[in-house]
């Protein structure tokens, strides 16, 4: 089944229609967002579009060439249609919900096919390429950096090829706990199979609900347990991707001196060499314990210190975020007021406690520290890391903010729909870089957005929390909030203040994207992330495999 | 300083000319071999060669740009004489320490320059680019695979690019522990400038005295404590690589989502691409406990199940190797007899003892356990992996053995010079796969290597040991004996048996090589290790970044 149905899928927003945030039982957002942001959050600005409502252009691919794929494919796994269509040209940035509700989908696909095996991917790049069409793999759609909208001058058609029909768990392996997951598998339907066998993949990324196993690794992303169980690109062991020059599949083997990597090469790749299949992946058992716990630090630079030892001392939580000052005021805002009076009041005597000793909502560091296993090793981590973060002036919670967290993980990208239709620009990104550069990298990145937000005078807010974390570093990850520009600038007013945290980044020693990809929108900066001759190669690369390259043309390689 | 100084290095073979194996107070060796070799040992084969009787023909680069080099590097920092000459000329594989002895140095360089910076890097592959001259990055001479070997017929000549000068620790980042080290720096240079600061690499492979970080990087080596710390791929945060068309400076950050990498396109790269002249390297603080200790199974099936159930349950030790029997017997043959007559009745009453238990060191499989770190975190290993060991029927020996195995680690390199003088061909090969298959390859590439080693009615011994283990797989290491065949027919006996071991690990679902790397030993295979289009892209990167084929020529690329 496809991820995206009519009627079903919030088409120019994120997730389904039938789940939306609720801001009803927490009394302390909107005078929260009210105040930092300066306006009133009193009407909406935009409403959801009707898909009627978007001014779409015919299919440009000819009849023949539809029948020919309708041949291959089956009927029922080629659309033309309207919702098809304008669902598969966008994703989810800042920018795609933008023009969704000012009703732009200025680069349609022109059609929609759902291979169903290997070899019907095969021979759609063949016939793709015959024709001179673009082909844009896709997985669950919720790149958020342009990754899946049609760049494709002057090509006769551009097809979006929705993988989403490969979506099972092919083999488990219980002896080398590897799994071969095919690549439109989505982070549900992947969980569901392994799980049955007792297993796990273990990557759980904001976008889990609607994004593919493909999608990981052609953006080398990250879940937020990646701390423990590592990022995408560690957890691969084999791929298979076909281009259209033939199929690449790597040895199935745990470790290798036969020469550059090639499966490294492959993840990342961003749908420009070919098309992810299927890849063999590292599994764990399923833990028998998860526990998520809160902490709070007097201030973001102790926290990252304590984030730094515990991994550096070997003690490698499965999940450690930490919030600075901004974002755990705006957690602490965003918590629900539900609950009896007597429950409110303890917590007001908690906050209270805590302040007589130095910590507040206000002004400290809020930490989630998460821990998945066997009950012997949870042990032996949590006695250590909360002793370690004791040590360097934490204050242990216990588990309630840290389940709280954990149970609402998914609940922020609904309330993003919401804000945008009130006038609010919302956005993330995100950077990593070494420990020694963090707090300084942190800094600028965050003065640069700020600045640039606040250039015509107007409030806005800029949160950021430590999300995943290395032995020798650990990535930030930016929320920003601002009143949106007035009609018509609303874009320009957000090309701006994502320029100034590039540049920033760039500048002060971070990368342009620690697990969100390149796509066309971080592409403007790869040349200074990588060098000249490093995209020379991945130039010559993307010649070799796709040299009429009809695969995802204008992404991630910047024009010469 | 250069590694290879005249006088002090055994330039046909392994080390310095001060160290050599010492026979004499172990007593079980000699008839050891005898009785599975069916062959006296009594004679020597070869002698060691002397400079003088090897035939080198005169060097082929002309007097003016043996003065431009001279200008560039300076006077102390290029030669052509015979010293240099030679012992830069090949490797240290069988076929290397076989050739030195017959006086056959096929295929000479004929000069070698040691660049003493970066700058003089870039200007020697623009020199060599334009006399059309091959070059030869030269760490510390250990391959075993032809990776320094000349092979650039249609050159005007080849210059071995000896990195001995580039020896330095340029920086220590104690706060995200890693450090900038210069590629040519051998082990024990690595080593002594990071421990002055109190840290260490972590790796320690067999060749540790003898090799350098960028041939490390170049053939993605691993060491023997690779399985805690790392193979050398996962060490390496960022590198620096002089190409002739530019220098590849991948962004030194801890993961980066910003497309393919590079960085793992440049690891394994053996020289083809260019020279790795620096790299920022992960780094660890000097472990507080090092506890080695010794244990025995019943059998190697029974060992290989307490390795992948210790790296599942994430109870992973610094080292641990596996010896099948062959090699357990061997390794105690190997034992040291001196000691008084009560040392002695003491290890034959605990051998008795084992042997009453069902263990013996003619049957079982020996197994070296290394943990190093912090205090309580062996601690909760050792307790941890010991209980598992016993729940799976190993013996624990105790932490003698394991001090044996830790303090003679270095020693079998330089009986092997030994042995081949007295006409043993003797050789050692490596490969990995996952845990479903490794018993099933483990004797697949064991009957290849007998089966073509005793093709002519004599003995042979092939003994084994898990080397490097993963949570989903494990490497495995040959290390094969067998008479020499008759005068001239040497080599093509080492072929057969290497090309039916190769044979055996690609039908059977192995890599060519798990750390040794490529060369030219292994290119033949690398078509069907890789395939078709991977090689193609190796080729299209190579083509950009080399398009005169002045790096390496005739490695890791098989011709087309």
């Amino acid at each position: 089944m496809s991820d995206y149905v009519e009627g079903k899928t919030r088409w120019w927003g994120w997730g389904d229609l039938d789940q939306r945030f609720d801001v009803e039982n927490r009394e302390n957002i909107m005078p929260f967002l009210r105040q930092n942001l300066g306006m009133a959050l009193d009407r909406d600005r935009f409403t959801d579009p009707e898909l009627e409502e978007i001014d779409l252009p015919p299919c440009r691919i000819n009849a023949d060439i539809l029948a020919g794929l309708e041949k291959l494919c089956g009927r029922d796994n080629i659309s033309v249609d309207r919702f098809q269509r304008v669902s598969h040209s966008m994703g989810k940035s800042y920018r795609d919900l933008l023009r969704f509700r000012q009703r732009r989908v200025e680069r349609p696909v022109d059609a929609v096919v759902w291979p169903r095996d290997e070899g019907e991917v095969v021979e759609l790049l063949r016939i793709a390429e015959d024709k001179n069409i673009a082909l844009i793999p896709f997985g669950g759609g919720s790149s958020v950096t342009g990754g899946v909208e049609p760049l494709a001058e002057g090509r006769s058609g551009v097809i979006s090829m929705d993988l989403a029909r490969l979506n099972r768990v092919l083999r488990v392996d219980a002896t080398s706990q590897t799994a071969v997951i095919q690549a439109g598998a989505l982070g549900p339907e992947i969980e569901e199979q392994l799980n049955a066998h007792g297993y796990t993949l273990g990557h759980f990324p904001e976008s889990f609900d609607h994004s593919s196993l493909g999608g990981w690794l052609a953006t080398r992303a990250s879940g937020r347990q990646s701390t423990g169980y590592g990022d995408i690109e560690d957890m691969v062991l084999a791929l298979r991707m076909v281009t259209p020059r033939g199929v690449i599949d790597t040895r199935k083997v745990p470790s290798t001196a036969a020469g550059p990597s090639v499966l490294q090469l492959c993840v990342g790749s961003e749908g420009v060499f070919g098309v992810i299949t299927e890849a063999t992946m590292r599994i764990r058992p399923l833990p028998s314990v998860v526990d998520y716990r809160g902490l709070i630090f007097r201030n973001f630079a102790a926290g990252v210190s304590a984030i730094r030892e515990m991994m550096q001392q070997g003690m490698v939580p499965t999940c450690v975020r930490l919030s600075d000052r901004t974002e755990t005021a705006l957690a602490q805002a965003f918590r629900s007021t539900t609950g009896s009076k007597w429950k409110r009041k303890a917590e007001d005597a908690a906050l209270r406690f805590l302040a007589s000793r130095g910590y507040s909502f206000e002004d400290g560091a809020f930490m989630v520290l998460g821990l998945e296993g066997e009950r012997e090793e949870v042990e032996f981590l949590r006695v250590g890391i909360l002793r370690l973060c004791r040590e360097l002036g934490g204050f242990h919670l216990g588990t309630s903010p840290g389940r709280q967290w954990y149970n609402s993980r998914h609940e922020t990208a609904y309330f993003r729909e919401q804000l945008i239709n009130w006038g609010v620009m919302v956005d993330t990104l995100e950077t990593a870089t070494t420990w020694d550069n963090l707090l300084h990298l942190y800094g600028e990145v965050r003065s640069a957005l700020r600045s640039s937000l606040e250039e015509g005078g107007g409030k806005s807010m800029v949160a950021c929390h430590v999300s995943h974390s290395y032995r020798e570093g650990a990535s930030l990850y930016y929320t920003f909030f601002a009143p949106m520009a007035e009609e018509g600038k609303e874009e320009e007013q957000w090309e701006r203040a994502k320029r100034a945290a590039s540049e920033a980044i760039m500048e002060y020693g971070g990368t342009i994207s620690h697990h969100h990809g390149v796509g066309y929108e971080h592409a403007p900066w790869m040349r200074r992330e990588v060098g000249d001759i490093s995209l020379e190669t991945i130039r010559a690369v993307k010649k070799t495999v796709d040299p009429a390259e009809i695969m995802n043309p204008g992404k991630l390689i910047p024009p010469r």
